[in-house]
């Protein structure tokens, strides 16, 4: 699935670019630098400069980057020039937070559909948003064509939920449920899960 | 800050073993291998044995992992043996799912403080706990001694609101505005922004 030949952790950071590019021009700024942009990301500027090359020049030595340009071939690149129709399934707080998120916009995605499988839920809003019935996703998520969605569901039920979301035609899964899922070779996953994070800065701390 | 000799992709691996041993312990399970662990994570079971043999021996060749002995000496080595007082900063729709996530419970930590500068949300509850005011921040978590904060406060607010948590002895924050913010070399960061999780995964759909 990976059929390019940029090395995944590259591609992961070229988000984290874009971000503060994003940044940088919200405060009026039109130019920026290999070093400034490494200091903001603690990123050696050499680093930065290394995962760019390999997309292209995008800027000129001594002048540094146009923040508008760069900005607009790194959403191409991502391809977060168009924006992207994404399903959250599980609307329990996480799933509730996720569909009110303001942080979407502009960065690519809009949250269009979502589900859960609670009656009480069911046909109520979050937002301007129904939850829809979660027995009618495959076919609300087939006719819509969303190839992304996240996944807020409990533990016990990421799994079926995933498989139901793949027979759907989703390609892209944001797992915030607490477990691994198995996905088709050409299915992306990736994970949420605060407490990894929270155990990985605790093995520092006595 | 990185004062042990084990590489970081080496301990952020570790709670994904912890995760699955615990998910293997509440199926009933007592023993498992480093094959399995794999599969469940599609991780090597090569990466796994190497991975483990950094900090003992765990395993008899042959006879596989006791899940209750592993598992506590992950927690042990995370130092979630205990479990840690977690402080969140900002309640808005994030900082609610937060506070009222169940999944912290037997994984080390406990919500004991909610901030926020909003004179609406001061003085009602989430759950159990009161939300206080962001200017009693500094006081009140020097007197409760909790040194992690989960941040969810506005991109804007980010680093005076890590300024404030530093003074007040917080030595890990795990940040969920969509900002980098600058900590001191003995004071941990994890980011947690869904969106640059996204775009990870657009970069490889068309």
């Amino acid at each position: 699935m990976d059929d390019k030949s940029v090395p995944n952790i590259v591609v992961g950071r070229l988000p984290l670019y874009l971000r503060t590019l994003q940044l940088m021009n919200q405060e009026g700024r039109r130019v920026t630098s290999s070093q400034e942009l490494g200091e903001r990301l603690g990123i050696s500027a050499a680093q930065i400069r290394k995962d760019l090359s390999q997309f292209g020049e995008f800027g000129k030595q001594g002048t540094g980057y146009s923040i508008d340009y760069l900005t607009d071939q790194l959403r191409q690149i991502l391809h977060v020039n168009k924006v992207w129709d994404v399903a959250v399934v599980g609307i329990g707080d996480v799933g509730h937070a996720l569909a009110r998120y303001q942080g979407f916009t502009n960065r690519g995605f809009r949250i269009v559909l979502l589900f859960d499988n609670d009656r009480q839920k069911i046909g109520t809003k979050v937002g301007e948003y129904m939850i829809h019935d979660l027995s009618d996703l495959v076919k609300m998520i087939r006719e819509a064509g969303v190839h992304i969605a996240m996944l807020s569901v409990p533990a016990d039920h990421a799994q079926h939920v995933t498989d139901l979301l793949i027979e759907a035609g989703v390609r892209s899964i944001l797992n915030y449920a607490p477990i691994n899922i198995s996905v088709p070779a050409n299915v992306h996953v990736q994970y949420i899960d605060p407490v990894l994070h929270l155990q990985r800065m605790t093995y520092y701390q006595e």
